[in-house]
């Protein structure tokens, strides 16, 4: 079994562990994630652990047969441990501490906190690193979340310039590389530098975009801290934590490297409204979310964990956090679930067993109602159980064998937020357009790092991506795919400058003989035609081609549009949907990849030999090349799954 | 007479006062609400008190046959007190003291605050609690208004953990109550508990419900001790507060308990621009208001007066302080002023006798202009006084007898607010679209609080009602009236916890058995279809309905959307105007009510023998029921007002 | 030659620039403004100067041919300063220092930064006062610029109080002045006023007006004190600053007074996608620019400044500071820098010779790309330099003879922004709208201030004014000149208070008798007939006519809207532009000046014998009334520009 469930005893009279574990059981999971809120329950007061009630949580999940996923508590330090440390709490941009009374109310460099974390994490790990029914690890909670990776507190700033110290040495190789001459801005030692909040105008962007890294490497420091504990205590157990979906705030490769398993939760309803989406795409998916918006983390996960990615927390019914929160159409969590799985999860676990009836999240659904009743998220969730085996048989847990690569970047994040120039350029968003117009053309798709070995892949696409790693340019060319960059690639370095020879910088420009000489970035009610293909929006690259260059589009205008220089392809715009499908359906046709557009809502995944089809649309699909069904039939349901062998193989 | 006006004598010179008076009483009115602004004038230094020129002013008003509204100035503290006492600034959510130079700069909590009243208080009542002109006290001056309701303080915090201590008594029965088990956030002391504000995410829902209750409490503590003094010093005087027009930021049933009378200040086409009416409902009715807006509040604070209730402050022309002030309509004036003696009032005073030239409103219209000429608001003013005695004579007085009762509630305001599930969803939005609902049926409706008596009502309708007292369905099964419960009624525990039954809890569950299992807030461009019938919008709570519960109407999806037991309907959902009229009239008739729809912004009431007609539309209407008219005939001219006996009574 | 460029020697290797210094004059330019933000080079460290670079850049201007425009540096002070003395960083208005980090992060009633800036410019002054290449100065940099004229420090305080007792003489003077005794906000003394700001609700308006006043007043002393030092080391040589568009927070003729030049910042599309044009006007003018939008701002410029007016700054490309940031149609530099000397500008200086690759403005176009290579702004700046000796032979640099005055003023911004009674009441919108409507009749206009000589006008026309000099009905009698007076003119005293009379005050009702009884604004969505001729939109004054005064037109419920008598006009409210546009055009040719409307996108100036055209369109436009050509021919190119002799003379 490969079904995993969000559990809380402490929530609960231990009167009802036994029944719950019990049902747990039958319903068909078989690993239970807890305790990563129960530091007030595990350390009431300082020093005074009170162990035995989980002792006998555990027991009681071990006894019936369950593995326990075992959390670190630091995501929810406990009232008395502030009210000694106030250093704790994080600064706001507004210079104001950010209260107890939520959870994540800590400052990654407190000292007083990492030390705190250190003893809790210690004293866990080695009263539990070695239980037999704890089998897994987690860390913390869903670092960042309720934006908390950056705080301008004064161990952030005086941790900031050791950072700083650290990566320029020296104070003039800082000026030089940020460039502070403009507006006197220079430093004349590390100690004059501030924070960059709360300036007249915009501050430095090269100074911005170096405190997010430094925040972001201050939340590796963290992870590391506790899984080098952890695997001192518990030797053998993977370890692992819970991002959140296409959250960007740190960089979840450099956090990942030192985690066995990259996990993430999944609230597919919660992100559409949450998301940058349009209104009218908000009503069209509201009860099932956008359909490539859970594959599209499926595959930003499976790329970073080094064991089977899992969905650590599963959408089970309506949420409680999103400005609204409608209730996902039957059949939609096992179609979730089946989807993760399509993709490559080694385990879904859903959150939580048991909607609490108190609190903050008292909203939130469970398997269970608050009154203990199975609820529809529950049922569904047996279903898949009951199906997962067959499947297991049939796809022999094969890799996803993605031919396709689309380069996912942190800090371009940062940088293109920092930098916009037209205001809103959001980055998520063009990567995932990108990924959409992939995934509406059937194909499977590998997300990874820009400084991925890219050998394996026919056809490379790149969202925009302004920083380039030195040997990019190398590797896109050694690898002998196809490959579209997007535009404002290679149009900055690393201290976030404009490349002496104008984008996309000399190694991308050997690769496709072009220079990017003017931009502009244009607002929502205006578009711009390309050729008779279609519209550009947000923004232009104005580009002078260089010799050998194809013109393959031109703007009304006259400017190029698409590039082309062999198998490298530039694109000077943000397309229209349909025009971007085109584009990467003729890239995806060079590279000999089969790219036929799907139709709208239908969703394909292929695993070993096994076809996955998911059907987003309130009507159902016929499907009329199966050779034969493991899950489903021919007449796939709305919001149904079919996994089935082909007649033909694709690809 | 039972006209008023708000007067200022210290904004204009000693010269003027005697013509103001005699002009007051020879335009109708005959009650003068004066000095809720003056601690300035009457202690323009420390403890140095200046009576003459307040003495003066009264007696110059008393020669001229007017009664006096008598006012303590608690509403405005001195430049110097707050010097000597800054701890009276309000703290902002912000954690910064909201400075002096406009009005309310006193935070409710403040022991310094609450002296300085007493002893202000205490003057002003010894000195004018027996002249023979002053007949009304008013306490302060609109409690609350610009958010002060609420203060961050010190002193807010140390009162707020003795009122904890005394509604919990101990630690645990508060970390119980609340479950704060939830993220760790448990106490282990009353002193632990900080104010629910600045945290890194939503504050714990409980915590905040209890700060809200206690900060009202804090408001009706600091209204007794005025209540207290002024009868001690100035027996036999009925004691009024001026409430504001649909505030909900403190328990308004609780501070009225303490007075003779409850008055309310009506500014209709303010009101209209501010609240949530859609851009073109704002246009429809920008210079008359909404019909049902001044109606809605006339029957809150009629359900809270001992003694028949007031218009305190009544809109003579623009105001100054919405986002745009449009002028009233000719003829608006008046109706208003008539419409509020149809609910029921005992005195409708406008605000303010002459427009001031200079500060903050200066550009909000009196009876006169700033120039000294009777303005159209005081020619208006003036032909009621004419005809006010012919009415009183008819209708002798007699109360308004609703059979209709609605329940509203402050705490449920706060409610929704705190734990909306959907952004949008509006307490006072939804209970005022029933109240609109059951007006368009020509229906009196009893405003009432959750805990009044129900057994003399036909019909009660429940706008949703997340907590319910104890009693609630008992009283209501005994009152064998119509029930109509809107969505989320019986949702929550005193606690804000979810109810063990799940909603609307055992008890209600009784009257119309039922569960609701799960519920989904709906974004604003989404709705459902209820059958044939209608549209549902907002929420929706999605129902197992028990035996012999009739399914009236079904969400396309199936799910029951409108429910009945015998008299008790309950609706799943927030429906369009025509399907809530129409779910109303059912129940009306049920009742044995007559209710047909009034043509749209025509409005009736009924005091006594009389019909009172209201034409909000700018074509005339025609009355074809009128055995005699008192005022107006049989076509009423646009914004025109009727006063009739009918030749059939109805109801 | 007459054309500028913006040069920043220390951001570039000085190996550059003996080559940058030849191209500039090979291109045309003969004037270069240097060193507004170098002071950390000049003082790297707190005394220690460091000239010879800077004296080697100047030289090597110099060397070259070319004018330096020397700058003082005090718009960045550097890092050590501010850690010396932090009270030089202004103060917002939540009460927190502006840091260090980006560009005018000074507080202009800072004695501290007083004295550092008189330090540093006596320096500056003294090392190149009398240097042969330095032919001209700029004080500072944009005064203003993010939101910098008001601090709400302790320091400010300090000064306001001593202004306000400069102003006031005694406190009971001030108290009656204001009207403080409204909601008991009555002072003792100077020392117990308040800044204005963290009120619980709006300040006193007196306040607030006061407060403005006083913080334009401190930016008038500090650049005084700048032009002082200047004139004391650098005798003869012209004094600037560089104002920017539209840009209204201190009264720009104060400060202008002390000048020799009042010089602009031209950025026409960045100020269209900022400022309040809806979005389908944004996205017709995209790439242009608004046709009145840089020729109100030349109009402005020239009528304070005592020499001809500069563009200091002149938009090359795209820049980087708007929401969206498009590039210019080809063309549109070299439109708008003719537009400038049809103005009557004495030079027209490039923002900035070359793009910097780091820093905040790094995505700023310049004349050249980072990479060296002229751009098309460099480009067409280059074609106006070869064209413009032709036009100064022709043209004899006669001033611009306006027949028509616009009056424009600084302190009704403010007094709208504090006092709007309709929250879109946006003063420069309807300045503008007023001068567009002119200009769109091909009329010349001189943009002057309430208190300017009026007598060589022939039409007058008043934006809505809200206080008038004392003498001002008494100027436009003596004109004899047609006037058209805008809604809410003669609206307020000095004081801020109402006239005793009513609008438009005693004064001006002796030109027109009428008295402003009511007012009303209005929402967006509601607009208003005004007789069969158009619609009026945000305002209405109600008016009550007097004798002898001419309705033109009412609104359709019978109030006046358009008012004669004699050669005055009032309007009661705003229109839309085409009523305006005929408005104006009826007192036009009453004025007998020649005025027709021109096509939409066309604009025309004269300036001595010359008509100069300008093509905003992207269609053609042919010129059928020239005789003979300085530049361009019939038929304009879009975006073209024409120079012609026509062959009958207008106005």
């Amino acid at each position: 079994m490969r079904l995993g469930v969000c559990y809380y005893p402490e929530h609960w009279s231990a009167s009802m562990w036994k029944d719950d574990a019990a049902r747990m059981k039958a319903l068909g999971i078989d690993r239970v994630r807890i305790a990563e809120f129960a530091w007030s329950r595990i350390e009431p007061s300082p020093g005074e652990y009170q162990w035995d009630w989980l002792d006998q949580a555990i027991d009681t999940l071990a006894d019936a047969g369950l593995k326990v996923v075992m959390c670190t508590p630091t995501a929810t330090p406990p009232k008395w441990l502030i009210d000694r440390h106030p250093d704790i709490l994080p600064i706001g941009a507004d210079g104001r501490p950010r209260a107890f009374g939520s959870r994540r109310h800590y400052d990654f460099s407190s000292p007083s906190y990492f030390e705190a974390s250190q003893k809790i994490c210690t004293a866990v790990a080695k009263r539990y690193g070695k239980h037999p029914a704890v089998a897994f690890w987690q860390t913390d909670n869903e670092y960042g979340c309720h934006n908390t990776v950056v705080s301008y507190s004064p161990a952030a700033l005086q941790r900031f310039r050791a950072w700083l110290k650290q990566r320029y040495a020296t104070i003039d190789a800082l000026n030089t590389a940020w460039g502070t001459v403009f507006w006197s801005m220079e430093y004349r030692n590390f100690d004059e530098i501030d924070l960059p909040v709360a300036t007249v105008t915009e501050a430095h962007p090269s100074h911005r975009l170096d405190f997010r890294r430094f925040s972001s490497d201050e939340v590796v420091r963290f992870n590391r801290m506790q899984t080098d504990i952890i695997r001192a205590h518990s030797p053998e157990r993977p370890v692992a934590h819970n991002f959140m979906q296409l959250f960007t705030e740190f960089d979840h490769y450099k956090v990942a490297a030192d985690l066995d398993i990259a996990t993430w939760d999944s609230y597919p309803l919660g992100a559409l409204e949450e998301q940058w989406f349009d209104p009218s795409i908000k009503a069209k998916w509201l009860r099932t979310g956008h359909p490539d918006f859970a594959s599209f983390n499926h595959d930003v996960y499976r790329g970073m964990s080094k064991l089977p990615f899992w969905v650590m927390e599963q959408q089970p019914g309506p949420v409680n956090w999103a400005h609204w929160n409608p209730a996902p159409l039957p059949g939609m969590v096992k179609l979730w679930s089946w989807e993760a799985f399509a993709h490559g999860a080694g385990c879904v676990s859903y959150f939580r067993w048991r909607q609490a009836p108190f609190a903050q999240e008292q909203m939130h659904a469970g398997l269970n109602t608050p009154d203990n009743q199975l609820d529809l998220g529950g049922e569904e969730a047996s279903l898949v159980a009951k199906e997962i085996d067959r499947v297991v048989t049939e796809d022999g847990e094969l890799p996803v064998a993605a031919k396709v690569a689309l380069v996912w970047d942190y800090e371009a994040k940062w940088l293109f937020e920092i930098h916009p120039q037209g205001v809103d350029f959001h980055y998520p968003r063009f990567a995932f357009e990108y990924y959409s117009a992939l995934r509406s053309l059937g194909l499977d798709v590998d997300i990874v790092p820009a400084d991925a070995p890219l050998d394996k892949y026919k056809l490379i696409v790149v969202p925009p991506l302004p920083v380039v790693p030195d040997d990019f340019a190398a590797r896109l060319a050694a690898s002998g795919a196809q490959v579209v960059l997007g535009p404002r690639t290679g149009s900055k370095t690393q201290n976030l400058t404009i490349p002496d020879a104008l984008p996309p910088g000399a190694e991308l420009a050997q690769l496709i003989p072009m220079r990017v000489w003017r931009v502009e970035s244009m607002r929502p009610n205006v578009t711009e035609k390309v050729g008779q293909r279609g519209e550009s929006r947000h923004w232009r690259d104005l580009i002078e081609a260089g010799e050998g260059v194809q013109i393959e589009s031109n703007f009304a205008d006259g400017h190029p549009a698409i590039l082309r220089h062999g198998s490298i392809r530039y694109l000077a715009s943000l397309f229209d949907d349909a025009l971007t499908q085109s584009i990467f359906q003729d890239a995806a046709k060079a590279a000999g990849l089969d790219a036929e557009p799907l139709p709208e809502g239908i969703r394909i995944s292929r695993r070993g030999p096994l076809t996955y089809l998911f059907n987003y649309n309130s009507t159902a699909h016929r499907i009329t090349d199966a050779a034969s069904f493991i899950v489903g039939q021919e007449e796939v349901e709305p919001q149904g799954v079919a996994i089935y062998k082909a007649n033909n193989t694709h690809q």
